[in-house]
């Protein structure tokens, strides 16, 4: 398997500032990869709110059933992410292992078990041996440290080719508020499963509800607009931990609030970053490809269509083979089932239009368009001159490379 | 791009008896492909009916458009066929050229453009020049035979690596009545689309309407349960003619006429032949593989299933990497939105049991499994435990191949 780092890497990473309320540490617990952390602590000072989202997978993992059940208090006290085992399809026992992972993370900490938060990522089938955290636990929640955001984004890390994290500083009111936010990416499953995950912080004094409703709006149009491969993974994980550190920025009730507009704004802007990171992080990917419809009859149907675009294998490798083949790209929206009028789609490729009302674009010079396929972003725009609906949706080419990654490791 | 045989090719390729009521032709007209065959003509007696099935797509080629506009009249004369140029998303451009072939074809044969029937299947957005068929489609209708059956499938073929022909024999009352069939293969769109044709005749006296509903129920577990890639072409085909040639079988009036019952088994024998050879020629394919789901609320929730596992990607690559990776398959049956209850599913690779009761089988042996990866044909067993439905699908692996047929063809 190659460790090249992709070469859709962010060329820029941000240092993340401390956030108030959030300490981080670190371990390498051996779980299953040799020489590099795997165990991520997170302590969160008392009065943290949490709320998530998780996959639509009717098979979750373990750890995805326990943080759905532990959601409903609306307090966090600590999170525990482990990579390497993913603790999935391992039935009663994995259930056991959640359970004692968090028994020995509340007693590292000194809560209930009730405000612990787990997610983990790597192989599927194995039984997590979570005794490989007692010990471990209780260090690192002597250790943990305020300023440990890239050791943090590193150890969650299984297929990633690089570490990704965002941030963001906003008012609320006249206080200051940061968000903190890290994500591991998607596209493999067992045995080292490239499940999605992210956790993002914020010091910002937000109840569970409001955070609920920011995050559930927020991943829409950002983690929710995202495809590697069309396949979805049992322990996909966002979960969002509001401290309240930033005490001079006032209570907010309701997540309509007009005070919370900045923060809203900064708060999808920093979920949208890391959706765009796990597509340029998609394996094998060479291109990063953002598609666009619009001409809908509505938002939703113009989701479907450019999501039968996203996830069309004939697209995805015409992408890669930098060639602008619209004929796929028709074909990809007649068979997603919604209102198309063959005769008037019209299709570019980065601006440059190679069809209309049906057919070629008499204007659309070859040469051109050629050299536009060469850039490592290609966007897609597809008119269906219906209606005012619209989306845009992330995903990456289908390379020779994600055959090899997903197929290769056993020889 | 490789021209080799697909390793899963038929062993045997049958010989077809002439059918009474059908001649064949073929020619080479220029269209695209050099030094081959690429035009079909198949004249049908005066009585001959006709049904037909069409792709779902809702951007569908101008002779598909055409052939389901002509249905109604329940009649057919001749059947023309191009490989070369789908005359998809071509626009009024499109529907002019059908016109032209039809009127062309009809004056050749002597009858009228509504009993015209025509499919066409290669590169999209290119204008056919249908005046290339005046003259080749008269000169094909003096020359026509009963004896061409895999001249005619030959011209068919885009990307397949093999002609696809079935046939059967068997008995109406005391008439002993034939059926025929030839079918081209699915998975890439333009330049070459590798659209899915396939075209039936039988001399056995059937109306128009007992034909369409003995297809329309034949393709749901055949043509409409293989996959390739998920992608659906905007020029898919099936039609079926019926001659009545056998002048001593009893005319049928209802497709549930128990006289029937050897006829429509052996009919559907034929489109599961074809259909597996299509899955078995799915670009890139070094394994069949077939997927049963049982234990499903519903049959109709155990196709979807299915399907899901079949156009998994990840599913895919990991059958051509010879893992019997049950971790992806849990992943596809969550990913379904299907009832499933993780804890009560069994994965069988090849007869072998890799997952019980939603945990590795204890007794699973992966030395073993290895070894029955290594077949070229990979039997997927999903066992759901909750109710009676049932289904079985047909698809292939993804490889390193797939992505270069589909990518690599500019450079």
């Amino acid at each position: 398997m190659s460790n090249a780092v992709s070469p859709l890497a962010p060329k820029h990473v941000p240092d993340l500032p401390p956030l108030g309320g959030v300490r981080l540490a670190t371990a390498a617990a051996g779980i299953r990869y040799k020489g590099r952390t795997d165990v991520l602590l997170a302590l969160l000072d008392p009065g943290t709110t949490v709320a998530g989202v998780f996959t639509t997978s009717k098979c979750p993992s373990a750890p995805v059933e326990w943080c759905r059940g532990k959601l409903k208090g609306g307090k966090a006290r600590a999170l525990v992410v482990n990579s390497g085992n993913a603790n999935a399809f391992t039935g009663k026992t994995g259930r056991a292992s959640t359970a004692l992972t968090a028994k020995i993370a509340a007693k590292a900490v000194g809560c209930s078990v009730d405000d612990i938060f787990l997610a983990s990522t790597g192989v599927i089938g194995e039984p997590l041996d979570a005794t490989k955290f007692d010990g471990v636990l209780g260090t690192l929640a002597q250790q943990a440290e305020a300023d440990l955001w890239h050791d943090a984004a590193k150890a969650i890390m299984t297929t990633d080719t690089f570490f990704k994290v965002a941030t963001a500083t906003v008012k609320i009111g006249k206080a200051k508020v940061t968000i903190n936010g890290m994500a591991k990416g998607a596209g493999m499953i067992a045995p080292d499963m490239a499940t999605m995950l992210s956790f993002v912080f914020t010091d910002a004094p937000l109840s569970a509800s409001v955070l609920q409703s920011l995050l559930k709006a927020g991943v829409a149009n950002t983690f929710n607009a995202v495809t590697i491969d069309g396949d979805t993974s049992t322990s996909d994980t966002l979960l969002a931990f509001a401290t309240g550190a930033a005490k001079d920025a006032p209570k907010i009730a309701r997540a309509s609030d007009p005070r919370l507009k900045a923060f809203v704004k900064a708060f999808n802007a920093v979920l949208a970053d890391l959706a765009e990171q796990v597509a340029r992080d998609g394996e094998g990917a060479r291109k990063l490809v953002e598609i666009t419809v619009e001409g809908a009859t509505t938002d939703k149907s113009a989701r479907r269509i450019a999501m039968s675009i996203a996830n069309s294998p004939l697209v995805k490798t015409a992408i890669a083979g930098e060639d602008a083949n619209w004929g796929r790209v028709v074909m990809a929206v007649g068979k997603a089932g919604e209102p198309a009028d063959r005769d008037k789609l019209s299709i570019a490729f980065n601006g440059i239009r190679v069809a209309k009302n049906g057919a070629r674009d008499p204007s659309y010079d070859e040469a051109e368009v050629s050299k536009a396929m060469k850039d490592d972003v290609i966007r897609i725009k597809v008119a269906l001159g219906l209606g005012k609906g619209r989306d845009r949706v992330l995903t990456c080419d289908l390379t020779k490379e994600y055959v090899a990654i997903n197929g290769d490791y056993r020889s």
